[in-house]
């Protein structure tokens, strides 16, 4: 599995994975590993210096297969300030998408306890949801950027994404143009939908990004860091594959795992498993 | 809040609330704390025995609103003689229905990892399900017994039940006459569900059983244990009752708390606080 190995043609590596990288050391890993697409964090580009890691990436030759991300548009204060500043981000750096996680419950902040804002209003958090997005899709738009919609697991609809199915983002992406707004299809939080092979093939083109990562049994005790790497879990990858691929979506396959263990390890070393089992657990056979 | 207040009429104590308790304790404690049905786990009706549990139920007038549980149906021994076993005790016990867990991918344990006889066929353990039906509809109806079937939420589906939405149960029930297979409305499970006040409508007589109990946020270490009582967590009851009584169900209305810091309570206090929060959180106001 060397670099130029047309299997790896399609892999990108969600920089999270690896996570205690900077930018730039991700990017010099996914050149030296052949992986020719990169998903950038924010928060790590604002460290390494936006028009930096721009350059970064152009001279290494790499896709921006995405960039995590705008949303938390559900609190009285949508920062719909924030999510501009994010779609222009986006666009310096040329990423094919931005990722969109919502927002949980008004009030309740990633991995926290209800607060003060605090409602259960969950039809009214979505519906603040769409609110948004009537401003940020044609801002979106304006700028290049194609936002990406990502359902999340129902275990962090509380906390993390009142938007929980691929049906439900799709509803949602609906009066926009799917080059506008997308869908993210990722196999850690769609896996156990009974639908979800019906919905993958309705999303067609709205499909704008296929992250990786499997479903941990048991869920370690912080659920967030449930995620392992692809084949570590209960996820059979390669059906979701063929279900993207028949839907047409042929962008960028991205390998996006949380997990103490991975973060812990050697990047090399997980850069190496990665590639392995992206060919043994995720690609079609063959 | 005295024994005979009508706003009770409809409360079921499910026993595993107050865990420590046994039957006859439960039973007793329905009985002093003025709660008119209990719902049954068969390993506390063994303890008991069978014809006692029987016996008290009858002696202090409790419905028994639900046994608890049979199902486990997902692997290669889909385990039928037990479930034949679990309608038979329905039966005895006059319960109102009998809860099916389905169970999760083969050869994953409940809080387990994958082990023996492991498979990723998500899509072929559901359809073990609904074969399983074909043998136990019939059963269960020969026998005067309901079968309820119970949607888990995803976060279970690998370790416990393969049944995830409402929608998939009300599918699986479909060949079935709705006296003979109904499916359960638990709050927890459900709650995220952006469908949920169309497919409660949809589930009309088919709603055997309506139970509740809190999702918490943050989730504990034991995502099992992730059930609060009414109003300590993030879940809109009252929209969710409107419905079930809209869909037409007029069953009782069981509490169903897995939670560490409930059974390390006092069981009586714990009825206290289930009865007030019942009223306060779960009823239609007024």
């Amino acid at each position: 599995m060397s670099a130029g190995d047309p299997r790896l043609d399609r892999l990108s590596l969600n920089q999270w994975t690896t996570r205690r990288w900077t930018v730039a050391q991700a990017v010099d890993g996914c050149v030296r590993h052949g992986i020719p697409a990169i998903g950038l964090w924010r928060e790590a580009v604002a460290e390494q210096g936006p028009a930096e890691t721009a350059a970064l990436v152009k001279d290494a030759g790499l896709r921006v297969s995405s960039l995590c991300r705008g949303g938390f548009l559900t609190g009285a204060d949508p920062r719909l300030d924030d999510n501009r500043a994010a779609i222009d981000e986006a666009a310096a750096l040329g990423a094919a998408c931005l990722v969109l996680v919502v927002g949980g419950l008004p009030g309740v902040v990633p991995g926290g306890s209800p607060g003060p804002g605090f409602s259960r209003d969950l039809p009214g958090a979505r519906e603040r949801v769409a609110e948004a997005l009537t401003v940020l899709a044609p801002y979106a738009a304006g700028h290049g950027v194609r936002l990406a919609l990502e359902p999340l697991h129902p275990m962090y609809c509380a906390d993390r994404a009142v938007l929980s199915t691929l049906g439900q983002a799709l509803d949602l992406a609906e009066p926009y143009a799917a080059e506008h707004v997308g869908v993210v299809v990722d196999a850690f939080h769609i896996w156990w939908d009974p639908e979800l092979t019906a919905l993958v093939a309705r999303a067609g083109d709205r499909i704008a990004s296929y992250q990786v990562s499997d479903f941990l049994a048991p869920l370690p005790a912080d659920v967030l860091l449930g995620r392992g790497m692809m084949g570590d879990g209960v996820i059979d990858f390669r059906p979701l594959t063929a279900a993207v691929e028949a839907a047409g979506y042929r962008g960028d396959i991205e390998v996006e795992i949380f997990n103490a263990d991975v973060w812990a390890a050697d990047p090399d070393e997980v850069l190496a498993t990665v590639k392995r089992r992206f060919v043994t657990e995720v690609l079609p056979p063959g």
